[in-house]
């Protein structure tokens, strides 16, 4: 069996050169005479892993000094209570956006902890979206503004950021690394490794560091930035084979240079967004245009058979992973950076030789 | 170079066999397509998985269906807040024992969350222990009492475990699996899988259902255990890749028998503090004999510049990570399960020639 075009929303397809090189070396890591998950995480090789993961995505991203670009676990689930816990202080209020299946757990979340202002609520909308900047009603003085860039489910993805006085706070699990942008037009930037970074583990924090110091004196020790910015993500054993394998996707993506594949993400996705609009209704797309996400497509089939029928052939064929989210159902290409195009346009083919057979 | 052994105290040495499996898998997991890395959390072959590395666990540690199997993030340091966020109820109180610097941390994060009785302190002592069982002085009615199996660092171990009336919750990080207990004498166990159980990243938790009752509502979804029981832990993407890991490494400790584990580490353990013992004086242990652990083998030399010749000449012959923990210096030989004989008889001889050399 050869390796398939995978599709899925995350954990996602890998560089294969990333995991030919994880595989080369898993046994014995070069120079050390052990696996790189065998070793100390306080030790030279590890550390140097850990300062080049962190040194590519300062250079990828331009994150200044300002910034602590911090390794932490649980995920993206995890930061939504942490934002909170360290930035919503007593007397203060956050202005969440809800945006789909994910801005409204973070916005559920953070009810638990402070008070909460939902700037905008487009969450149920079908077709799906995300909120206009111009539709923010954003609370003066608030302690942050908190959006969800693209949602992986819905297939919604902000195309420009707001502006915003309070800092803003992104959950970018489903498209960092995919596109150029401002990283100072943030205070703080969160992301689950499993879609465009690495492998499920791993969740980058990127956070102005001045934020951190907002933090109640209550707060447990793993669950305060200010932690892991004075630890360098190392106050307890991070997870330092996923670490690695990240650091092997920056170099990667450092590698393509990510102007150009922030080009050939918007290529790859118009393609398929051109197919399905070219299909006479046989496919229809479930964003409004102007908001369809460049990482994860989203579209419907007649009925739900034939949808089923359209993933267990695409299966058959070397076309995997293509069932939308449980929640939501219908057909969803996850096609992030290391997506190639060869997977598009085979998508494409068997896309159009489907509805024929089934028009 | 060749492979080398590896004294680590965490990340530590994996069964080679495991090491090979997985990287003859890594870029194509046999009938996938792709990597193990790369696939759904909610897949087939990543269930498949999931169920094994829980049904393994339950069988080599004859965990009944009163005690759901978790597998959650953050390492221990985590659960030293999640303990007393889930069970340390207002209005109660929790015995914690003080026997180093885990026990220590634990203890410290469960004060930022409620009534803490300290119930027996031998963290500062020298040379090394943990608590004798009778010397715990506990709170009637209270809501759990808190041990530390092994401390790492001072390499100190409880031999045998206190029976208590309330729920005994344990971090068992450096020492599960490595001998035979009853867990239904425990109401929760937690343990960082780094050691003995596969790489860092993963952290299994054993918790008595009922237990997962008492959190508050307020408790934010991913730090409550309910959540993941709920859930089987696939609330979020768990950390798959290291779960895989996890998964062959209790298949290695099922292949090996778990008393014929346990009899090998008390004959390892037994022959490194001979060694010691027969020394005359040039090698110290640093815990009292009766609780010296069997994992984390800790003694001193003369002086702190003899100790550092000591990791470095080892090193050099291929003998790597003896140096001991920073907050305490001394040497340490991490002995987990997966510390092959040879590796301890190696390091006998060795520490025979450097005595000589230097005696």
């Amino acid at each position: 069996m050869s390796r398939v075009y995978n599709f899925a929303a995350g954990p996602a397809a890998l560089p294969l050169e990333v995991l030919q090189q994880a595989q080369a070396e898993l046994v014995e890591y070069p120079g050390l005479g052990m696996s790189i998950m065998e070793t100390s995480h306080r030790g030279k090789v590890y550390d140097a892993i850990h300062e080049e993961a962190q040194a590519n995505l300062r250079e990828l991203l331009g994150i200044s000094d300002d910034y602590a670009v911090l390794f932490l676990q649980g995920g993206a689930s995890t930061q939504f209570s942490m934002v909170p816990m360290n930035l919503l202080t007593p007397g203060t209020v956050a202005d969440y956006t809800n945006s789909g299946a994910w801005g409204g757990k973070a916005l559920k979340e953070a009810k638990k902890v402070g008070q909460v202002n939902v700037a905008a609520d487009c969450g149920k909308e079908i077709p799906t979206r995300v909120p206009r900047p111009e539709e923010l009603r954003l609370t003066p003085g608030a302690a942050y503004v908190h959006i969800t860039s693209n949602e992986t489910i819905s297939g919604a993805q902000w195309k420009v950021f707001p502006k915003t006085e309070a800092p803003l706070v992104a959950d970018m699990s489903s498209d960092i690394l995919s596109r150029p942008f401002d990283v100072n037009q943030f205070g703080l930037i969160y992301a689950g490794a499993q879609k465009n970074l690495g492998p499920s583990g791993v969740t980058l924090v990127i956070i102005r560091k001045d934020l951190a110091m907002r933090a109640p004196e209550t707060l447990g020790t793993m669950f305060r930035y200010q932690t892991h910015i004075d630890n360098n993500s190392l106050y307890n054993t991070p997870p330092t084979f996923g670490i690695y394998i990240l650091m092997l996707v920056t170099r990667w993506v450092k590698g393509q240079g990510i102007e150009a594949l922030y080009k050939r993400n918007v290529e790859k996705a118009a393609k398929l967004y051109a197919a399905i609009d070219s299909s006479e209704g046989f496919y229809k797309g479930t964003a409004v245009k102007e908001f369809r996400s460049d990482m994860n497509v989203t579209f419907r089939l007649g009925t739900e058979d034939l949808e089923k029928k359209f993933v267990a052939e695409a299966a058959a064929a070397g076309l995997t992973s293509l069932k939308g989210n449980r929640s939501v159902g219908g057909i969803r290409a996850s096609i992030y950076n290391a997506c190639p195009m060869e997977a598009i346009d085979t998508l494409i083919s068997f896309m159009g030789d489907f509805a024929k057979a089934n028009g």
